[in-house]
Protein backbone atom coordinates (compact mmCIF):
# COMPACT_ATOMS: atom_id res chain seq x y z
CA UNK A 1 0.00 0.00 0.00
CA UNK A 2 1.16 3.31 -0.92
CA UNK A 3 0.71 6.19 1.67
CA UNK A 4 0.12 9.63 0.28
CA UNK A 5 2.99 12.41 0.76
CA UNK A 6 2.71 15.71 2.57
CA UNK A 7 2.36 19.16 1.40
CA UNK A 8 5.10 21.10 3.36
CA UNK A 9 3.91 24.99 3.26
CA UNK A 10 7.63 26.46 3.45
CA UNK A 11 7.87 30.02 4.51
CA UNK A 12 10.19 32.62 5.67
CA UNK A 13 11.83 36.10 5.94
CA UNK A 14 14.15 37.24 3.42
CA UNK A 15 17.95 36.33 4.10
CA UNK A 16 16.54 33.40 6.13
CA UNK A 17 18.17 31.06 3.77
CA UNK A 18 15.10 29.24 2.48
CA UNK A 19 16.13 29.02 -1.14
CA UNK A 20 19.97 27.17 0.05
CA UNK A 21 17.89 25.07 2.27
CA UNK A 22 15.40 24.11 0.05
CA UNK A 23 18.61 23.22 -2.56
CA UNK A 24 19.78 21.41 -0.10
CA UNK A 25 17.17 19.53 1.11
CA UNK A 26 15.85 18.46 -2.96
CA UNK A 27 19.37 16.85 -3.84
CA UNK A 28 19.60 14.64 -0.15
CA UNK A 29 16.03 13.47 -0.36
CA UNK A 30 14.66 13.21 -4.21
CA UNK A 31 11.41 11.98 -3.14
CA UNK A 32 10.33 15.68 -2.10
CA UNK A 33 9.39 17.79 -5.32
CA UNK A 34 8.98 21.40 -5.23
CA UNK A 35 5.86 23.15 -6.36
CA UNK A 36 6.19 25.54 -9.27
CA UNK A 37 3.98 29.08 -8.96
CA UNK A 38 1.98 30.23 -11.89
CA UNK A 39 2.27 34.16 -13.09
CA UNK A 40 0.77 35.83 -15.51
CA UNK A 41 4.23 38.53 -15.38
CA UNK A 42 7.05 38.88 -18.28
CA UNK A 43 9.63 36.12 -17.35
CA UNK A 44 13.05 37.71 -16.68
CA UNK A 45 16.15 37.43 -18.22
CA UNK A 46 17.17 34.18 -17.71
CA UNK A 47 13.93 32.39 -16.02
CA UNK A 48 13.02 29.25 -17.60
CA UNK A 49 9.24 28.19 -17.89
CA UNK A 50 8.10 25.41 -15.92
CA UNK A 51 11.31 25.58 -13.84
CA UNK A 52 10.96 29.56 -12.34
CA UNK A 53 7.32 29.97 -12.80
CA UNK A 54 4.56 28.60 -14.87
CA UNK A 55 4.38 31.75 -17.54
CA UNK A 56 0.89 32.00 -18.11
CA UNK A 57 -1.27 34.74 -19.96
CA UNK A 58 -4.59 36.51 -17.67
CA UNK A 59 -7.10 34.53 -20.02
CA UNK A 60 -5.30 30.91 -18.54
CA UNK A 61 -4.75 32.27 -15.05
CA UNK A 62 -8.36 33.13 -15.19
CA UNK A 63 -9.84 29.58 -16.31
CA UNK A 64 -7.73 28.14 -13.70
CA UNK A 65 -8.69 30.06 -11.02
CA UNK A 66 -12.34 29.93 -12.72
CA UNK A 67 -11.98 26.04 -12.48
CA UNK A 68 -10.94 25.78 -8.56
CA UNK A 69 -7.40 25.05 -9.79
CA UNK A 70 -5.20 27.15 -7.61
CA UNK A 71 -4.15 26.54 -4.07
CA UNK A 72 -3.83 30.27 -3.42
CA UNK A 73 -3.63 33.25 -5.76
CA UNK A 74 -2.37 37.12 -5.17
CA UNK A 75 -1.88 40.20 -7.26
CA UNK A 76 1.41 42.30 -7.30
CA UNK A 77 1.71 45.42 -9.18
CA UNK A 78 -0.36 44.16 -11.69
CA UNK A 79 0.55 40.28 -12.28
CA UNK A 80 -1.04 37.41 -10.43
CA UNK A 81 0.56 34.83 -8.95
CA UNK A 82 -0.86 31.66 -8.10
CA UNK A 83 -0.31 28.07 -6.76
CA UNK A 84 -1.59 25.14 -9.34
CA UNK A 85 -3.63 22.45 -7.42
CA UNK A 86 -3.07 19.48 -10.35
CA UNK A 87 1.08 19.01 -10.48
CA UNK A 88 0.39 18.78 -6.12
CA UNK A 89 -2.19 16.60 -5.90
CA UNK A 90 -0.55 14.39 -8.68
CA UNK A 91 2.60 14.11 -6.95
CA UNK A 92 0.59 13.73 -3.48
CA UNK A 93 -1.10 10.69 -4.45
CA UNK A 94 2.16 8.93 -5.84
CA UNK A 95 3.51 9.67 -2.52
CA UNK A 96 5.72 12.30 -2.96
CA UNK A 97 6.18 14.67 -0.70
CA UNK A 98 5.89 18.54 -2.09
CA UNK A 99 7.02 21.93 -0.54
CA UNK A 100 5.83 25.18 -1.31
CA UNK A 101 7.99 28.31 -0.73
CA UNK A 102 5.57 30.87 -0.16
CA UNK A 103 5.18 34.00 1.45
CA UNK A 104 2.94 34.59 5.37
CA UNK A 105 -0.16 35.29 3.33
CA UNK A 106 -0.45 32.53 0.64
CA UNK A 107 0.69 29.91 3.65
CA UNK A 108 -2.49 31.21 5.71
CA UNK A 109 -4.26 30.27 2.05
CA UNK A 110 -3.07 27.00 2.06
CA UNK A 111 -3.43 26.13 5.87
CA UNK A 112 -6.91 26.74 5.34
CA UNK A 113 -7.98 25.10 2.38
CA UNK A 114 -5.48 22.15 3.13
CA UNK A 115 -5.62 21.44 6.88
CA UNK A 116 -3.52 18.60 6.81
CA UNK A 117 -0.39 20.55 5.34
CA UNK A 118 2.48 20.52 7.15
CA UNK A 119 3.95 24.56 7.94
CA UNK A 120 7.23 25.30 8.21
CA UNK A 121 9.00 28.52 9.24
CA UNK A 122 12.79 29.03 8.99
CA UNK A 123 14.38 31.92 10.38
CA UNK A 124 17.74 33.28 11.16
CA UNK A 125 19.44 32.92 14.14
CA UNK A 126 19.01 36.55 15.18
CA UNK A 127 17.81 39.78 13.72
CA UNK A 128 21.65 40.33 13.96
CA UNK A 129 22.83 37.90 11.42
CA UNK A 130 19.86 38.54 9.05
CA UNK A 131 21.69 42.07 8.92
CA UNK A 132 24.89 40.75 8.31
CA UNK A 133 23.62 38.19 5.54
CA UNK A 134 21.76 40.70 3.63
CA UNK A 135 24.53 43.47 4.13
CA UNK A 136 27.24 40.56 2.54
CA UNK A 137 24.83 40.04 -0.27
CA UNK A 138 26.38 43.42 -1.45
CA UNK A 139 23.62 43.73 -3.86
CA UNK A 140 21.02 46.19 -1.96
CA UNK A 141 21.59 49.60 -0.66
CA UNK A 142 21.00 50.85 2.89
CA UNK A 143 17.48 51.47 2.42
CA UNK A 144 16.67 48.35 0.76
CA UNK A 145 18.61 46.83 3.76
CA UNK A 146 16.55 48.77 6.54
CA UNK A 147 13.09 47.99 4.24
CA UNK A 148 13.49 44.55 4.44
CA UNK A 149 14.92 44.42 8.24
CA UNK A 150 11.34 46.07 9.00
CA UNK A 151 9.25 43.29 6.91
CA UNK A 152 11.37 40.62 8.36
CA UNK A 153 10.51 41.83 12.22
CA UNK A 154 7.10 41.57 11.16
CA UNK A 155 6.95 38.69 9.40
CA UNK A 156 9.04 36.92 12.04
CA UNK A 157 6.20 37.79 14.92
CA UNK A 158 4.05 36.09 11.86
CA UNK A 159 5.68 32.44 12.91
CA UNK A 160 3.70 31.76 15.36
CA UNK A 161 0.90 30.52 13.13
CA UNK A 162 2.88 27.91 11.81
CA UNK A 163 3.37 24.22 13.05
CA UNK A 164 7.15 24.16 13.31
CA UNK A 165 10.10 26.89 13.43
CA UNK A 166 13.81 25.68 12.35
CA UNK A 167 16.61 28.31 13.13
CA UNK A 168 19.28 28.34 9.56
CA UNK A 169 22.13 28.59 12.25
CA UNK A 170 23.66 25.81 9.52
CA UNK A 171 22.24 24.65 6.35
CA UNK A 172 23.04 21.43 7.52
CA UNK A 173 21.26 21.52 11.16
CA UNK A 174 18.05 23.01 8.94
CA UNK A 175 18.03 20.47 6.33
CA UNK A 176 18.20 17.64 8.90
CA UNK A 177 15.59 19.45 11.58
CA UNK A 178 13.07 19.42 8.29
CA UNK A 179 13.71 15.59 7.29
CA UNK A 180 13.05 14.87 10.87
CA UNK A 181 10.01 16.92 10.97
CA UNK A 182 9.27 15.15 7.85
CA UNK A 183 9.66 11.73 8.89
CA UNK A 184 8.26 12.36 12.45
CA UNK A 185 4.78 13.84 10.80
CA UNK A 186 4.54 10.37 8.72
CA UNK A 187 4.18 8.32 12.03
CA UNK A 188 1.54 10.38 13.00
CA UNK A 189 -1.16 8.14 13.74
CA UNK A 190 -4.39 10.82 11.93
CA UNK A 191 -2.33 10.56 8.44
CA UNK A 192 -2.35 6.57 8.76
CA UNK A 193 -5.77 5.17 9.75
CA UNK A 194 -4.88 2.03 7.74
CA UNK A 195 -2.05 1.21 9.38
CA UNK A 196 -3.22 -0.04 12.42
CA UNK A 197 -5.70 -2.77 10.36
CA UNK A 198 -2.83 -3.50 8.40
CA UNK A 199 -0.40 -4.98 11.30
CA UNK A 200 -3.58 -6.73 12.84
CA UNK A 201 -4.31 -8.29 9.43
CA UNK A 202 -1.05 -8.43 7.57
CA UNK A 203 -0.24 -12.16 6.93
CA UNK B 1 17.75 29.72 28.02
CA UNK B 2 17.53 26.38 28.30
CA UNK B 3 14.35 24.91 27.23
CA UNK B 4 12.03 21.96 29.28
CA UNK B 5 12.35 18.38 28.15
CA UNK B 6 8.97 16.26 26.69
CA UNK B 7 7.77 14.09 28.58
CA UNK B 8 7.37 10.75 26.34
CA UNK B 9 4.87 8.21 26.86
CA UNK B 10 5.58 4.83 24.91
CA UNK B 11 3.69 1.58 24.58
CA UNK B 12 3.02 -1.14 22.35
CA UNK B 13 1.81 -4.50 23.08
CA UNK B 14 3.96 -7.15 24.98
CA UNK B 15 6.68 -8.44 21.68
CA UNK B 16 6.91 -5.55 20.07
CA UNK B 17 10.29 -4.68 21.10
CA UNK B 18 9.85 -2.07 23.75
CA UNK B 19 12.51 -2.80 25.99
CA UNK B 20 15.41 -3.27 23.55
CA UNK B 21 14.24 -0.41 21.67
CA UNK B 22 14.44 1.79 24.80
CA UNK B 23 18.41 0.25 25.23
CA UNK B 24 19.23 1.34 22.30
CA UNK B 25 17.70 4.69 22.83
CA UNK B 26 18.95 5.07 26.05
CA UNK B 27 22.19 4.43 24.77
CA UNK B 28 22.35 7.02 21.69
CA UNK B 29 21.09 9.95 23.59
CA UNK B 30 22.46 10.52 26.90
CA UNK B 31 19.81 13.67 27.32
CA UNK B 32 16.49 11.09 27.40
CA UNK B 33 15.91 9.72 31.06
CA UNK B 34 14.04 6.71 31.77
CA UNK B 35 11.05 7.06 34.09
CA UNK B 36 11.12 4.41 37.11
CA UNK B 37 8.03 3.21 38.53
CA UNK B 38 6.84 2.96 42.07
CA UNK B 39 5.13 -0.60 43.51
CA UNK B 40 4.15 -2.12 47.08
CA UNK B 41 5.09 -5.44 45.58
CA UNK B 42 8.09 -7.43 46.71
CA UNK B 43 11.14 -7.03 44.59
CA UNK B 44 11.97 -10.55 42.59
CA UNK B 45 15.33 -12.54 42.47
CA UNK B 46 17.62 -9.98 40.10
CA UNK B 47 15.76 -6.61 40.84
CA UNK B 48 17.22 -3.81 41.79
CA UNK B 49 15.36 -0.85 43.67
CA UNK B 50 15.57 2.29 42.07
CA UNK B 51 16.49 0.54 38.70
CA UNK B 52 13.62 -2.03 38.06
CA UNK B 53 11.11 0.10 40.23
CA UNK B 54 11.16 1.85 43.41
CA UNK B 55 10.35 -0.89 46.28
CA UNK B 56 8.32 0.94 48.72
CA UNK B 57 5.72 -0.22 51.13
CA UNK B 58 2.01 0.72 51.13
CA UNK B 59 1.80 2.97 53.33
CA UNK B 60 4.24 5.54 51.69
CA UNK B 61 2.18 4.42 48.51
CA UNK B 62 -0.91 5.84 49.78
CA UNK B 63 0.96 9.23 51.21
CA UNK B 64 2.17 9.99 47.40
CA UNK B 65 -1.21 9.19 45.77
CA UNK B 66 -2.49 11.26 48.70
CA UNK B 67 -0.18 14.43 47.97
CA UNK B 68 -0.61 14.21 44.50
CA UNK B 69 2.82 12.59 43.41
CA UNK B 70 1.65 10.00 41.35
CA UNK B 71 0.99 10.85 37.74
CA UNK B 72 -0.92 7.96 37.20
CA UNK B 73 -1.23 4.48 39.44
CA UNK B 74 -3.38 1.36 39.10
CA UNK B 75 -3.71 -1.97 41.42
CA UNK B 76 -2.98 -5.72 39.75
CA UNK B 77 -3.45 -8.78 41.97
CA UNK B 78 -3.50 -6.87 45.34
CA UNK B 79 0.19 -5.01 44.10
CA UNK B 80 0.08 -0.85 43.48
CA UNK B 81 1.68 0.43 40.84
CA UNK B 82 2.29 3.88 39.83
CA UNK B 83 4.49 6.65 38.57
CA UNK B 84 6.22 9.16 40.81
CA UNK B 85 5.80 12.67 39.44
CA UNK B 86 8.92 14.42 41.14
CA UNK B 87 11.51 12.91 39.61
CA UNK B 88 10.00 13.39 36.00
CA UNK B 89 9.50 16.74 36.81
CA UNK B 90 13.01 17.46 37.90
CA UNK B 91 14.41 16.05 34.64
CA UNK B 92 12.10 17.85 32.47
CA UNK B 93 12.81 21.13 34.07
CA UNK B 94 16.47 20.40 34.01
CA UNK B 95 16.13 19.95 30.11
CA UNK B 96 16.11 16.26 29.97
CA UNK B 97 13.43 14.18 27.49
CA UNK B 98 11.27 11.75 30.18
CA UNK B 99 10.43 7.95 28.97
CA UNK B 100 7.53 6.72 30.41
CA UNK B 101 6.84 2.81 29.78
CA UNK B 102 4.07 2.55 30.31
CA UNK B 103 0.33 0.08 29.30
CA UNK B 104 -2.33 1.60 27.55
CA UNK B 105 -4.47 2.63 30.67
CA UNK B 106 -2.38 4.09 32.39
CA UNK B 107 -0.83 6.07 29.03
CA UNK B 108 -4.15 7.50 28.98
CA UNK B 109 -4.20 8.83 32.78
CA UNK B 110 -0.93 10.40 31.87
CA UNK B 111 -2.29 12.40 28.47
CA UNK B 112 -4.96 13.59 30.14
CA UNK B 113 -2.82 14.97 33.54
CA UNK B 114 0.05 16.36 31.00
CA UNK B 115 -1.59 16.94 27.58
CA UNK B 116 1.35 18.20 26.14
CA UNK B 117 3.60 14.81 26.14
CA UNK B 118 4.24 13.11 23.42
CA UNK B 119 2.64 9.25 22.88
CA UNK B 120 4.13 6.85 20.96
CA UNK B 121 2.87 3.33 20.03
CA UNK B 122 5.81 0.74 18.95
CA UNK B 123 4.05 -2.16 16.56
CA UNK B 124 5.36 -5.47 15.05
CA UNK B 125 5.69 -5.19 11.49
CA UNK B 126 2.07 -8.01 12.04
CA UNK B 127 0.65 -10.56 14.24
CA UNK B 128 2.71 -12.95 12.52
CA UNK B 129 6.01 -11.88 13.10
CA UNK B 130 4.89 -11.01 16.78
CA UNK B 131 3.93 -14.70 17.16
CA UNK B 132 7.03 -15.55 15.72
CA UNK B 133 8.93 -13.40 18.41
CA UNK B 134 7.35 -14.84 21.34
CA UNK B 135 7.51 -18.48 19.81
CA UNK B 136 11.44 -17.73 20.04
CA UNK B 137 11.67 -16.77 23.31
CA UNK B 138 10.87 -20.55 23.89
CA UNK B 139 9.79 -19.17 27.67
CA UNK B 140 6.40 -19.84 27.22
CA UNK B 141 3.45 -22.28 26.99
CA UNK B 142 0.95 -22.62 23.87
CA UNK B 143 -1.82 -21.26 25.92
CA UNK B 144 0.26 -18.28 27.53
CA UNK B 145 1.39 -17.42 23.48
CA UNK B 146 -2.15 -17.29 22.78
CA UNK B 147 -3.40 -15.26 25.62
CA UNK B 148 -0.62 -12.63 24.43
CA UNK B 149 -1.96 -12.80 20.73
CA UNK B 150 -5.22 -12.31 22.14
CA UNK B 151 -4.21 -9.49 24.21
CA UNK B 152 -1.87 -7.71 21.86
CA UNK B 153 -4.62 -7.77 19.13
CA UNK B 154 -6.94 -5.20 21.57
CA UNK B 155 -3.91 -3.60 22.31
CA UNK B 156 -3.07 -2.69 19.24
CA UNK B 157 -6.46 -1.61 17.78
CA UNK B 158 -5.96 0.77 20.84
CA UNK B 159 -3.15 2.79 19.17
CA UNK B 160 -5.23 5.15 17.26
CA UNK B 161 -5.51 6.94 20.95
CA UNK B 162 -1.73 7.84 20.75
CA UNK B 163 0.33 10.88 18.35
CA UNK B 164 2.64 8.12 17.01
CA UNK B 165 2.98 4.53 15.62
CA UNK B 166 6.22 2.98 14.90
CA UNK B 167 6.69 -0.15 13.62
CA UNK B 168 9.63 -2.50 14.94
CA UNK B 169 11.04 -3.67 11.51
CA UNK B 170 14.31 -2.93 12.73
CA UNK B 171 15.31 -1.73 16.37
CA UNK B 172 17.65 0.55 14.36
CA UNK B 173 14.59 2.09 12.00
CA UNK B 174 12.54 2.26 15.36
CA UNK B 175 15.28 3.87 17.40
CA UNK B 176 15.77 6.71 14.35
CA UNK B 177 11.93 6.96 13.98
CA UNK B 178 11.42 7.97 17.48
CA UNK B 179 14.81 10.12 18.12
CA UNK B 180 12.94 12.21 14.82
CA UNK B 181 9.93 12.19 16.51
CA UNK B 182 11.45 14.01 20.08
CA UNK B 183 13.60 16.81 17.58
CA UNK B 184 10.53 17.33 15.76
CA UNK B 185 8.08 17.74 18.32
CA UNK B 186 11.02 20.25 19.82
CA UNK B 187 10.67 22.60 16.88
CA UNK B 188 6.50 22.83 17.60
CA UNK B 189 5.86 26.45 17.85
CA UNK B 190 3.65 25.64 20.68
CA UNK B 191 6.43 24.15 22.25
CA UNK B 192 8.57 27.20 22.38
CA UNK B 193 6.53 30.85 22.48
CA UNK B 194 9.63 32.62 23.22
CA UNK B 195 11.52 31.36 21.03
CA UNK B 196 10.29 34.07 17.70
CA UNK B 197 10.94 36.91 20.70
CA UNK B 198 14.10 35.18 21.06
CA UNK B 199 14.97 35.68 17.50
CA UNK B 200 13.59 39.40 17.20
CA UNK B 201 15.86 40.44 20.76
CA UNK B 202 18.69 38.52 20.19
CA UNK B 203 21.77 40.89 19.96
Amino acid sequence: MKNNGLLIVFSGPSGAGKDTILKHLLERNENIKLSVSATTRAPRQGEIDGKDYHFIDRAQFDAMEKNDEMLESAEYCGNCYGTPSKPIENWISAGNDVILEIEVQGASQIKSKCPDCVSIFVLPPSLKVLEQRLRDRKTESEEAIQKRLSIARKEISEGNHYDYVVINDTVDNAVDDIIHIICAEKHKVHRDTNLLEGVLNHA
